[in-house]
């Protein structure tokens, strides 16, 4: 029996010659990426313990992205408690406030982490990096606290689903509608503990900012993460920063593989898909009920690279937002946003009656800049619309693609983004 | 005896031939400006009363901008509690959120405040409106409910305050250096309850930014306003945002007005001045002492307007912000957000590792985006640095101008703007 690209990458990093799913190991951590949320949480532990040491300098990335700038004292200890360790520790990698952005966006970017690697945080989209061909996820504080401490930790093998997308969407859908359909059809809970797999000619036409998008919601359908094996794509993108083929090890799956699920897609039937409150899976076609909005957030480690904001821009350029709606655009990293700033996108988006922010985590997560009140609706490009999840309970959350949201905030209720489909494609 | 502008404005609108100070008047308002924080207070009393009315939806302002977009679900309550009453009462004012700004900086730039008009909002620094010739005033939420209610507010007519500034700056010396000056000399209390009028050739040459952030300081001496006579820089700023010379009445203050305080400033003898914590008027040159900063922040409706902006990126155009310093850069407005991009600034603050914020009142007052943490130390172009202002008690906070902000910023430490005269010169 063959081997899957996470089983042959957990063989490799826990000395096995193979794994099977089910069997627990003890697995090599290359990277463990550090924010300032769940980090100080996890050093607590370890300076409870007198165990305040981290494994390698050279293998920790930190970057604060939640919380920064800070909107309240509280945060203002936590970035501190980061960069105090950051310095205490002679940690190499640390992306501060105006040199980052986003963590698991920052972190793409960064060339560190390379195929073949394994990669914990305390973050469940963790799982974001998985489009390098690497094995990535999220972990509590106390497996990231030993992880910090020794460079490990204890794995489950988990199963493997595999995705499997053909043919070409049509103008207008993006990779978000694409993963939403998917979640749709398998349930928030129907990858629970398993590696997403993409594969498909679908998948080998898609640039790495849609791979992201799509390894980067596997936690929503509760997978371990999400994964696509090496090719051009991924090996032109690691050159463009500055790394060589011979740096890394490409796994594939063997053919022999087993998978416990096999979903196929047609892409060429995927619709503009919105998840209605207060579930991912919860997707229906956009347009399909007039339901006004209060709020349109463009953003998050899901959907805020540089071909979302020009999805969002080509909408937007000589459009005004609807009376009564607040658009809150946020690039994930400096990087993206000096991109947009150079390509004109920004400008777009403050004379379309935007709010452009800084890098930040913040309104996704109802923890900054765009907090939801009471009965406010968000038509929103992040990742998870639970009850409360992007601020007071009662607010409804919609997840869609940028372009979806963008073309809903100019009508100031859900819409589909093809309407807009003379205006440039707003697909990938 | 004659009258000073104040004292002529006060009169017309409370329908007297003239006033004298110490008198008790009942004033029309022409403007009530109205933001999220004071005006829900104001707007509870009217509702408690059976009052809940606007005397004219045409002359009242409506800017949310201290917290927004909302940090927390307390705070998208305070703007939800603004916008659902814009709209019930018809507001026709309402720069919402992604179409505004820092209120005050939106109100300069909207052609409504006209010279000779009294305009009120509970916040301290509606003075800034003083520079176009009106009177303009802070005023507890009591009043502010009072002035939206029935169009009048009380005042006791204040005594003036003289200031004279005559001559030039050095390059690198800015009107913020000005007025911490002479803040400096008179001290915190040094203009309490009095109208601060300045005249003199160095305020006949001064634009209307730099004349706004005199005016907009007049409370940190304890002013109830600043004021500065109309002349041909302010019509020309008003011609430009559609206001004719007819649409307005100009005062000019007598040649026999009674002033309480004549102060008299030599421009050319100004440093680059920084208040040290906690007191605005704790000033020095700037450089002085070696005070290492934590963070920079550049913005607020004293200093984030365009020529502050370019000052700036002049001296941070191909430099980097200091390690381990976070540098925010917050435009006041929409509208000046987007010159700055179109004019490259927005891409140097980036490059060189600052945060670009859409326009906030926010870490000014410790309330958003950029809130210092215990022991922080802060170089600020804001107008305030009380114990807390801008977060934790024990953080310290320096008052400075953008270029000191930003040569600090670059060196890690409060630093002289002068040394990079060469870069260009930052001053008005």
């Amino acid at each position: 029996m063959g081997m899957t690209i996470a089983e042959k990458i957990l063989a490799a990093r826990s000395g096995q010659e193979r794994v099977v799913p089910g069997q627990l190991i003890e697995c090599a951590t290359d990277w463990v990426l550090c924010h300032e949320i769940t980090t100080p949480a996890a050093l607590r532990m370890l300076e409870e313990r007198g165990m305040n040491r981290v494994f390698d300098p050279s293998r920790i990335v930190a970057v604060p992205d939640h919380s920064v700038p800070a909107m309240n004292i509280k945060a203002a200890k936590m970035y501190q408690k980061l960069k105090s360790w950051v310095q205490e520790q002679g940690i190499e990698h640390f992306f501060d406030v105006g040199r980052g952005g986003i963590a698991h966006v920052v972190l793409e970017n960064t060339g560190l982490v390379k195929p073949g690697q394994t990669l914990v945080s305390g973050d469940s989209h963790t799982c974001n990096a998985g489009a390098l061909g690497a094995f990535a996820t999220g972990v509590g504080s106390t497996d990231l606290a030993g992880a910090i401490y020794a460079g490990k930790v204890w794995f489950k093998v988990p199963e493997t689903m595999l995705i499997r997308v053909t043919g070409r969407t049509q103008p207008g859908v993006t990779p978000k509608d694409i993963v939403l359909e998917v979640i749709r059809r398998i349930g928030a809970d129907g990858a629970n503990y398993m590696v997403m797999e993409w594969v498909g000619d679908y998948i080998d036409a898609l640039d790495m900012e849609g791979r992201f998008t799509l390894t980067n919601m596997a936690i929503e359908a509760g997978g371990k993460t999400g994964i696509v094996a090496v090719d051009d794509v991924t090996r032109a993108f690691l050159a463009e920063r500055g790394v060589a083929p011979g740096e890394y090890t490409e796994y594939a799956s063997d053919a022999d593989a087993a998978y416990k699920v096999v979903i196929e897609v047609d892409a060429s039937q995927v619709q503009p898909t919105v998840a209605y409150p207060h579930i991912p899976s919860n997707g229906r076609v956009a347009g399909s009920d007039r339901v006004a909005v209060t709020h349109a957030y463009v953003g998050s480690c899901t959907n805020g690279r540089i071909s979302d904001l020009r999805d969002v821009a080509r909408i937007l350029r000589g459009r005004k937002i609807a009376d009564g709606v607040q658009m809150i655009v946020v690039p994930a990293t400096q990087a993206i946003w000096k991109q947009a700033a150079q390509e004109g996108l920004l400008e777009v988006f403050v004379d379309a009656g935007a709010s452009v922010s800084y890098p930040s985590c913040g309104a996704c997560l109802g923890m900054h800049s765009g907090v939801l009140g009471p009965d406010d609706v968000c038509i929103s490009s992040s990742n998870r619309n639970f009850v409360g999840r992007m601020g007071d309970p009662s607010a409804q959350i919609y997840l869609a693609s940028p372009a979806t949201v963008a073309a809903s905030a100019v009508a100031g209720f859900i819409s589909d983004p093809r309407a807009y489909n003379d205006a440039g494609q707003a697909a990938d």
